[in-house]
C-alpha cells in the first residue's frame, strides 16, 4: 500500500468515525498537526503510534505500514500553491523572509532555525472582533559551522 | 527618497548606533519584528512612530516620509529564496500547507488566516541540547463569504 | 465523492435540466456566480442550500456532501489561463494592477481589498453598439495591522 | 522624455502639490483610474487632456509629448505580482475564471469581455462592520466570429 | 461527449471517408481554417453547420452537441510549441511583435487587433523557386477607450 | 554604436522629421515593415539600402554600418509578451497553432512554414462597422528532407 | 494506431528480431538516424519506405500508416533534458551557441542554417585513447530575405 | 579586466583590422571555432596562444590575461536563445536528442559523448541549390562508470 | 517490462525478503549505492550482476532484462526536489557551486570532474553529539580540449 | 563595504599576491574551502580569522568587517548553474538524489543529512589513467522530530 492509498484510507475512515486530528491526537498521545501530517503522507510514524492509529480508526495493518514508512516530502506543494490558505502562509515568507533573517540572526548567530528538529501548534484564539488563529513554530537553531 | 535609499540609511544608521531591532522596537513602542520590516521597506508607518524611529536613529525628516509610504510588497522574495534560513521557512509551508489547511478548516470552518490583519513574534527559547527559536504568527480567520 | 465527480454530476443534471446558473440561484436564494462557483468546486455551500440545489437538480444527498467539502481553491488556474475570456480579466490585473494600487491605498489607506469577504456580480448591459458586461467586485477594506 | 522619466516628474508634482487622483481627474474631465494609469505609463492620452494634466501639475509639454505616446503595458506587472493587494485581484481570477466563463457565456454566447473598449471605476462603500471597496468592470462583449 | 471525444472521432470519420479540410469547410459552407479550429476543440459550431459537418462525415448528433459546446480555448498551446511549424509562426511574433505594434498603431491609433472579431485564411501559392504558403489575418481594430 | 544606439538614433530622427515607416519605406525602396524592424534592431540592411535610410533621416554613417551588423534576433520578446496587441498574435499561435499545422501539411505535405524566406505586409482596411487590420505573412514552404 | 503505439511496436519487434538500426537503415536504405527518429514518432516516412521497415520487422500494415502520419516534433523534450547523453548536446549549444553565430554568419552572411532541408550522420572513431563519436549536421544555408 | 570588457576590447579590434575567425585562428594555430568561442567568453587560451592573439590584433597584455582567465560558461545561453540561428541547433537537441541517444549507445554502449573533450567544425559546402553549413562534432565516449 | 515496472518489482522483493542495500551490494560484489541507483531505474547493469541481483532476490529474467537496459536519467528529479534530504544536497551545490569551481580548477586547471566515470560512496559516522553522514564522490578531471 | 566590493578586493588582492586558496587557508588555519566561500559572499566568518585573512593579503579593516556580516546565500546559483563543472554536481544530485535518500535513510532512518552542520573537502588524487578529484561532505544526520 502506497501513501496515496492510505491517504485515502484514513481519510475515509476518519470521515466515517467523525472523529478530529485533535481526538486522533489525543488517541495515540501525539501532535493533531503531527498526526494530521503523516495521515496526509508528508511524515513517518513509529509502529507503535501508527498502530494505534490505526485502532482507532478501524484500519488494517497494512495501513500502518504505510504509515512507517519514509515519505518523500513536498509533494503536494504545487498543487497546494494557489489555495488562499496555503498562500497567505506562502506570503508571510515571501513579505517577512528577510525581516526574519535579520531579527533572528541578531539574536542568534549566522545560522538557521531547523525545519526538521522542529515542532508546530495551531491554536484557536476566540476574539470578540472576530476568532484568530495563533501558529506556534518552534525550531532548533543550527549556527553554520565554519571549518 | 524611496525606499532602497530610505533602507540603506537606516541601515547604515542602525550599525554606526550599534541598537538592536529590539533597543528600536523598544524606543519607539513597537514589535521589534514589525519596525525590522518597515525599515526594510515592507511595511509602512504612521508620522509618530516613524519620527520616533528617526530620532533615535539620528536620521532627517525625509527618511521618516519614505517611511510612511505604502510599500510594493515582497520585491526581495526571489532573492531571497535561495538562503537557507528563509528556505526552511518556505519548506514548511511546502510540507505542512495541507495539513494546516485540514487542521484550521476542521477547527474553524472554510476561511483563511490573515496574513494582513496579523502579528508575529520571534523568540529564542534557552535549551541545553541547543537554543531553540519560537515563531509566533496570530492572524485574524476569515471565513469565505457565501453570498 | 470528490469534487471532480460531484461537478460532473451537477454540470450533466444542469444540461439535462435545461437549467441556468441565474435560475439555479434564484431556486435556492444565492448569487448565480456563487452556486456556479461551487458547482464548479471553487466553494463549499452550507447543508440548506448544498440540499436545495441537490433538490433542484435531481441530484443525491452524496453530491451534497461533497458540495459541502472545503475545498482546496484555484486548481483550474493553470488550464484556464489560455483561454482569452480568463486572459482578459489576467490582462486587467497585469495591466491595471499597480493603478488599482494607488488609487485604492489613497482613497482608504494602506491595506488590500479582500477576496475571501468579498461579493461578484455579473450583468449584461444591454447597448446598441453592442451589449456589454458589468463585472462588480465588492470586497472589504483590511488596513494592514501596524504592531 | 521617455515613460519612466514621465511618471516620476508626474509623482512628484503630484506629491507636492498635494493633489489626489480623483481631483486629477475632476481637473481634466477624466476618471481618476484612468488618469492614474496614464501617469503610471501604462495607456496613452489625447493631447488636450494631456495638456490639462501638465498645467494641473505645473509640468511642461514634454510631460505631456509624453503621456500621449502609446505604451508597452503590463510592464510592471511581474513586479507588482506579490504585493497583497494586486495578488487578491490576480487571486480573483485564479478561483473565479472559469466561474466567470460559465455565467458570462451562459448569457452572453460564445465570447469574451473587452479589456480595450474597457471602463473601470473605484468606490468607497461606507460599511459599520468595516469599509468596503468596490470595483466596477465595464467591457465589451465581443461574440467570437465563425466564419 | 466531450471535446477530446468529439476531435477522436471527427478525425477519424475524415480519415475514413478521405475528406481533406477543404472539403469540409465547403460541403458547410464555411472558412476550412475554422471547420477544423472547431473540429480540434478550439471553436464552437452553432447547430446547422455541426450538423451538416457531422452528416458529411456519417456522425451522430452526440459529436454535433458537443462541435456546439464552447470551448476552454489554447489547451493545446504547450504541446503544439516545440513543434518547428507552429514554434515558426511563434518566432515571427518574438521577432516582429514590436515592429507590428509600431507600424500598426501609426497606422491606426492606440489599440489593438481583434484575434475574436478575426478571420484567417490559407493560401497555397505556386512557385518555381518553391512553393509558398500565404496567411492572411484580418482583425477588427479595437482603440483603448480613454474614459 | 550598438543596435541599442542606433535604434534610439533612428526613432528620434524619426519622430523629429515626422517621418512615418511607411514614408521611409517609400523612401528607400523597401517595405515598411521591414524598414521599422531593422531599424528597431531585428533585421539587417545592405548598405546601399541603410545609407539611404540614413540620408534620409539625416544621420551619421556610424548609424549606417550598425544596421548592417547582424542582429541577435528576439531580444524584446520577453518585454513585448504582456501588451495587448502582441498578445493578441501570440493568442492566434496559442489557438490556431494545430489549425495551422493540420491545414498547412495537409495541402503541402510534411513540412513548414519558413520564417526566414518570408514577408510580411500590414494592411489599414476601412469597414463601415470599424476598420480592420490585414496582415499578410508569406513564408517559402520547406519539406522535411528524408534521408 | 496512433505514434506512441507504433512506437512500442517497432522498438520490441527491433529488440525481438535483433537487430540495429544501422541494419534497418540498410534494409531499407535509408540513414539509420533518420529511421531511428520516424521509428520515435520524430518524423514521418513516405509509403514505400515505411512498408520496407515494416516488412523487414514483421509488422502489419496499421505501422506503415503510422509511420506516414506527420508528427507534431519536440515532444519528449522535456523528458530528455535531464538524461546525460542528451544534456551534453544540449550545453554545446549553450556554450557554442553565440561562437556558431558568429562564425557562420562571417562565413555565409545573415542568415541560418535550416533543421528542415538537413541531415545528420552518426559515427564511431576508433582511438587508442577511447574511442570517439563524430556527429556530422548537415544543413542548407538560408539567407534572410530582405524585402 | 574582466570577460566582458576582454570581449569588447577583441571584437572592437578585429573589425577594425578586418581580420575573420579564419584569419585569427590560422595567425595562431588554432581552429577559428575555438578562437572565437575564447573571445567571447567562453573558453580559455594558454598563454602563447592569448599573446599571439594579442599580437595579432594589437592589444595589450592585460586581455592577454584576461583570455587565460577560466570562464564561467554558458551565461549567454539565455539570451541568445530567442535568435533563430540558435534556435535552429537548440531544435536539433529537441527533436533528434533521443535519437541521438538510440543511435549512439546501441553501436558504443551505455555512456555519453564528452563536451569537455570535443571539438568543432564549421565547413561551407557549396551547392548549386543552394550553399549548405557542415557542422562536425567530435567528442570522446565516455562510458558509465559501474561500480 | 519496462524501468518503472522493474523498479517496483525489485522493492517489493527488497521488502519482503528484509534486505538492505548493503547486503544487496555484498551479494552481487558491487557498491550499495551503485546497486540502488540501478534498481531505482537510474544505472543499467551488466548481465552478471544483474543475474545475481534477481537471483537474491527471487525475480524472474524479465527483472535481469529491464535492468540491463540503458535508462533515460534524472527523471525522478522534479518529484524529488521538494524532499529535504535531497534539497539540502541542492543547496550545496547552489551555496558552494562556484567554490568547489575556485579551488578545484585552482588546483587541476580548466576542466570539470566527470559524473560519468564517477563513484559515489555513503558512510554513517558515529559521533557522540550525534552521527555524522560521510558522502564520498570521486571523478575524474577532464581538461577542457582546447583545439 | 557590501559582500560584492568585499569579493572584488580579496579576489584582486589574491591574484596580486599570487597566494592560492590552499596557502589562505594555511595562513588562517581554516579550510581552503571555507575560505574561499567565505570570500566569495557565501559564508561568515568570526572577527580573528577574518583579521587574519586581511592581513595576509594586505587588505583593510572594512574587508574585515564584509567578511563577518551574515550574508544572503545562493544568490549566484542562477548564474553558475550553466557551467559545466556545476551543472555536472547538480546533475548527480538529480541522477542520485532519490538513490542517496534510500541508502542514507536505510541506514540512518527517517532524517536528513545537514548542509549546516557540514564541512566539505577537496583533494587532487593522482591517477595514471587521469587524475581525479575527491570530494567529501560530512554532514550532520538530523532525525525527523515526531511531536
Amino acid at each position: 500500500m502506497d501513501k496515496n492509498a492510505m491517504r485515502e484510507a484514513i481519510i475515509a475512515a476518519k470521515t466515517e468515525k467523525g472523529m478530529s486530528w485533535e481526538e486522533l491526537g489525543a488517541a495515540i498521545g501525539m501532535s493533531p498537526v503531527f498526526v494530521c501530517s503523516a495521515a496526509l503522507g508528508e511524515n513517518s510514524m513509529l509502529q507503535p503510534e501508527a498502530d494505534k492509529l490505526c485502532e482507532a480508526l478501524g484500519l488494517p495493518s497494512t495501513v500502518s505500514k504505510a504509515l512507517q514508512a519514509y515519505p518523500i516530502k513536498g509533494r503536494r506543494a504545487a498543487t497546494m500553491i494557489t489555495d488562499p490558505l496555503v498562500y497567505r502562509l506562502n506570503e508571510v515568507v515571501m513579505v517577512y523572509g528577510e525581516t526574519l533573517k535579520e531579527v533572528i540572526q541578531e539574536k542568534m548567530g549566522d545560522g538557521i532555525v531547523s525545519a526538521i528538529d522542529f515542532t508546530m501548534d495551531v491554536e484557536k484564539v476566540p476574539d470578540p472582533k472576530g476568532d484568530r488563529v495563533k501558529l506556534t513554530l518552534n525550531g532548533k537553531f543550527l549556527p553554520y559551522k565554519r571549518w
